[in-house]
C-alpha cells in the first residue's frame, strides 16, 4: 500500500502546536477587540472573477481553482470541452472552474464591504484571522495554506487610525514578549515626491519596486536595476542620496525636508510622518525612508514591523493606507488603512527566543488510575465533580499495570495521578501523586476540588 | 458593473454571528478539554486519493476538486488533454486534479492517525472543529461550507469511553441551556441480531438503510422498501414488531431480550446498552431501537442527540463506535468511538429558543467623543490606560456633530459615551453618559478605570 500523505506545502497541527498558535492568536484578537475592531469571517472559496486580476499576473497563476462539479454529466460535456480549450489557451474558463480558494484576506474584505456597504456602520473596523491558499513552490517557512491576520479601518481618512494601529502593534508585541521589535514607517507620498524629482510620477512604480529590493540585493544592484528601468545617472544619484538619509527620526525628517524643500507632495508626507512621530509614545518606532512595501496599493503611511534583531527573521507584520478599497467592486471612494501580522513567522520567532509560556501544554490536571471496573465507575463520579468546577481530568481507559498508566500521564504531561482502589473507596480518601516532584499524599475524596483549586493557583 | 457576490451555499459571518457561533464553539471546546481531549487541525485540502471512495459514489461526486496549477504550461498540455479525457469518462484524473477540499473530519483524522500512529499516545483522544465542503445543492440550513465539530477516542474498546462521550453531550447541552435535549442510543449489534433473525447478515445493510428512513417516510413506506429489497413477509413482520418496542428503557430492554432470547449478538448489544443505562445518571437518555445512523461504519453503540421537542429540528448531534478507523490507510486494528455536534443546527435552535446570552454583542465599552484635534490626542492617552486594564474603547475618528457620534455608539451597541473637551482637560474630570439609561455623571479622568471595573461587574 502506498504510504498515505498530505498535500505538499500543507500541515497538520497537533495539540502542542495549536496551543502555541492560539497563544499568539488570542493575544492578537484580544488587542484588536480592545481597540473596537470586530471580527469578520468570509468563505474559503470566492467566485473566480472576484479574485482574478487582483494580484497581478503572477498572483492569478497562484490561485487554487476549484473544478466545477458534474462536468462529465452528458448535458455538460460539450461545454466542458470548450472550457478545457480556453484553459489551455490561458483564458478564463467558467465552464471548467468558477471558484477559487482565497489568496489573501484583503480582496474578500473589499468584496464584503462592497456587498454590504449600506448596512455597515462607518468607519468600519474589522479584523479577520483565517487561512489563505497560494500555489507557491513550498519551501522553509512558506506554505500553501497559511493563516493571515488583518485589521483594517475603512471609511476614515483620519491619521488617528494610523496611531491606533501602531499602538496595536506595540500592545501585541509587548504582550508576546517581543519588547525590542521595530516598527518602521514611511509614507508613499514621500516615494511619490522622490519620483517627481526623478523624472515624474511614471517612474513611481519602477522606483518603488527597485527600492523594495534594497534589503535583499544591496544598493549597487538597486542602482543597476534603476538604470535598466530607464533612470539616468542624475536621477539615480538623487535616489541614492535619499536612501542614505540617516540619524534620529528628527534628523531624518529635517534632512528630507531640505532635500525636497519645494515639493508639495513631500510636504504632505512629512506632515503625516511628523504627526505619527509626535503623538506616538513608542521608542520602537523608526522612520525608514527605504521602506517601500512592494507592489501594494498603498497611498499614504506605510508600516513594517520587524522581529528583535537577535533573530534573523525580518518582517513579522506590515500595512498601510490606501485610497480606494472597493472601487474594483463598484463602490468607489472608500479609503482605509490596515495592518497584518505574520503569524507563522511570529511563531518561529517566539520558538527561537523561547518565549512561549510553559503552561500552554498542561491541559488535563489529573489522571484517575484504572484499578478495576467498579473502582472506575466510582472514579467517573468524582471526575464529574472536578469537571463541574472547571478541572480537566481523565480516567485511564482500562485496568492496566500502574507503570503503563504512569507512562500515559507522563506522555500527556498530566501533573497529578489519583489512585482510588477498593480500600480508598472505603476510607473515602484517595492517593494523589504529584508526577513532577514524586510527592504523594492522601486527600479526602470530598476535598479533591479544593485540592486542585489550591494547586492550580500555586503549583501549575 | 455586474453586482459582486459570493459562491452559492457559502456565507460571510459578521461580528454578531461570530460572537454567537463562538458562544457555542467555546462551550464545546471547553467541555472537550475537561474530558482530556486535545485539539487537532488538518489542512483544508487532502490528496484526492485520500478522499475518493470513502463516502460512497454519491460522496465522490460531491467533493470539491482542485485544479492542478500550470496546466497550460507547454510541457503539461498533452498530459492535461489526456487527463481531461479521463475526467469526461468519469475516471480519476491526476493530470487535472490531485487534491480536493475535505468532505468531513473523520477521514482526515483517520489519515492523520495512520501517518502518525507510532508517535501518538494511545488511547488518542482528539477533538477537531473545522469547516468542511460539499458540493450539495444548497437549501435552507444546508451549506456548501459548514463547520463540523467532532471528538473521538481511538485505541480503546472500553465502554467507559461511551459513558464519557454521553456525559460530554450532557455537559454541553446543559451549558447551552438545552436542558430537555434527548440522547437516543442503540447498538449496531442489535441491528445485526435483527438481520440474523431476518435472513442473515447480508440483509444488515438493507435493514439499516430502510429503518434509517423511518422518521421521514413512516412505517408503511419502510415496509414497502424492505419488501423491494427482497425481505419476505415473515421477516418484515419481525422488523415491524422490533420497531414497535416501547416503554421505559428497562421495559424496552426486557422486551428485546425476550424477542432475541437465543441470539448471542443481541446478548452482546443488550449488555452494552445496559452498561450505559446503568452507569449514566441522565434522565435525557432514551433507548431507541429505531435508531440506525444510516450508512456509517459503526459496529457498536450508536448515539443521536435531538433538540428539545418544542423546536422542529431533529438531530443536533450523533456518533458511535467503529471497529477499524485506519485500516483503509494501512494501519489495521484501531477501534474507536466518536461523537459530533451539528453547530449550524444548534445555532438555529438557540436562536429560536432565545438562548443566546444578551451580553455577547457588547464589545467596546466606551466611545470617546471627538471634540477636536488636541482633545482627541488627550483622549488617546486615557484610552491606552483603559485598554491596559482590559477595557475596550474607541475614539470617534473625526470631529463631528455630537448627534453623529451618538449614532455611531448606538449602532455599535457601545454602552458609554465619554466627553473630554478643553474644559474637561482643565478640570481633569470628564462627562460619562450611560447610553442605555441616559444618565450622565462627571468622573475624574484618573478614576475612569475604576469606574469601568465597577460598572463591568454591575451594569454590563
Amino acid at each position: 500500500m502506498k504510504p498515505v500523505n498530505i498535500p505538499q506545502g500543507t500541515r497538520d497541527f497537533n495539540a502542542v502546536t495549536i496551543y502555541k498558535r492560539n497563544h499568539i492568536l488570542n493575544i492578537i484578537k484580544n488587542v484588536f477587540e480592545l481597540y473596537g475592531f470586530q471580527p469578520l469571517e468570509t468563505p474559503a472559496m470566492e467566485n473566480l472573477e472576484t479574485l482574478m486580476g487582483k494580484y497581478g499576473e503572477e498572483g492569478d497563476k497562484l490561485l487554487f481553482k476549484i473544478l466545477n462539479n458534474g462536468l462529465n454529466d452528458p448535458k455538460n460535456i460539450s461545454k466542458a470541452a470548450s472550457g478545457f480549450q480556453k484553459l489551455m489557451e490561458g483564458k478564463t474558463s467558467p465552464e471548467l472552474t468558477e471558484r477559487a480558494l482565497k489568496y489573501d484576506l484583503t480582496i474578500p474584505f473589499a468584496r464584503y464591504v462592497a456587498m454590504n456597504y449600506g448596512q455597515l456602520t462607518m468607519p468600519y473596523k474589522r479584523y479577520q484571522i483565517q487561512p489563505v491558499w497560494r500555489a507557491d513552490r513550498p519551501q522553509k517557512g512558506r506554505y500553501r495554506e497559511f493563516t493571515q491576520c488583518d485589521a483594517d479601518v475603512v471609511g476614515s481618512t483620519s491619521l488617528i487610525n494610523e496611531i491606533e494601529l501602531a499602538n496595536i502593534y506595540n500592545d501585541v508585541f509587548t504582550k508576546l514578549g517581543l519588547h525590542t521589535y521595530q516598527l518602521k514607517i514611511n509614507s508613499r507620498k514621500i516615494l511619490a515626491a522622490l519620483a517627481e524629482q526623478c523624472g515624474g510620477a511614471e517612474n513611481m512604480m519602477s522606483i518603488t519596486i527597485a527600492i523594495d529590493k534594497l534589503d535583499k540585493i544591496g544598493i549597487e544592484k538597486v542602482k543597476e536595476e534603476l538604470s535598466q528601468r530607464g533612470l539616468n545617472a542624475d536621477q539615480i544619484s538623487i535616489i541614492e542620496k535619499y536612501l542614505n538619509i540617516s540619524g534620529s527620526n528628527k534628523e531624518k525628517l529635517s534632512t528630507l525636508q531640505n532635500m525636497f524643500a519645494n515639493n508639495e507632495t513631500a510636504k504632505k508626507g512629512i506632515e503625516e510622518i511628523s504627526f505619527i512621530i509626535d503623538n506616538l509614545k513608542s521608542s520602537n518606532l523608526t522612520i525608514d525612508f527605504t521602506l517601500a512595501r512592494g507592489l501594494n496599493y498603498y497611498t499614504g503611511i506605510i508600516f513594517e514591523a520587524t522581529a528583535p534583531a537577535e533573530v534573523k527573521m525580518g518582517s513579522i507584520g506590515g500595512g498601510g493606507r490606501y485610497d480606494d478599497l472597493t472601487g474594483l467592486f463598484g463602490v468607489p471612494g472608500v479609503p482605509g488603512v490596515g495592518i497584518s501580522f505574520g503569524v507563522d513567522r511570529i511563531y518561529d520567532v517566539l520558538d527561537e527566543l523561547n518565549l512561549f509560556p510553559d503552561t500552554l501544554q498542561a491541559n488535563t490536571k489529573a489522571l484517575f488510575f484504572n484499578m478495576g471496573d467498579s473502582e472506575s465507575l466510582f472514579s467517573l463520579n468524582c471526575m464529574q465533580q472536578l469537571r463541574s468546577k472547571g478541572i480537566a481530568c481523565e480516567l485511564y481507559h482500562e485496568k492496566a499495570k500502574l507503570d503503563k498508566q504512569f507512562k500515559y500521564a507522563d506522555k500527556k504531561s498530566i501533573p497529578f495521578a489519583i489512585i482510588i482502589g477498593s480500600k480508598e473507596i472505603e476510607t473515602k480518601e484517595c492517593t494523589v501523586k504529584n508526577l513532577k516532584t514524586g510527592e504523594q499524599q492522601m486527600v479526602e475524596i470530598e476535598k479533591l476540588v479544593e485540592f486542585f483549586k489550591y494547586n492550580n493557583e500555586t503549583l501549575l
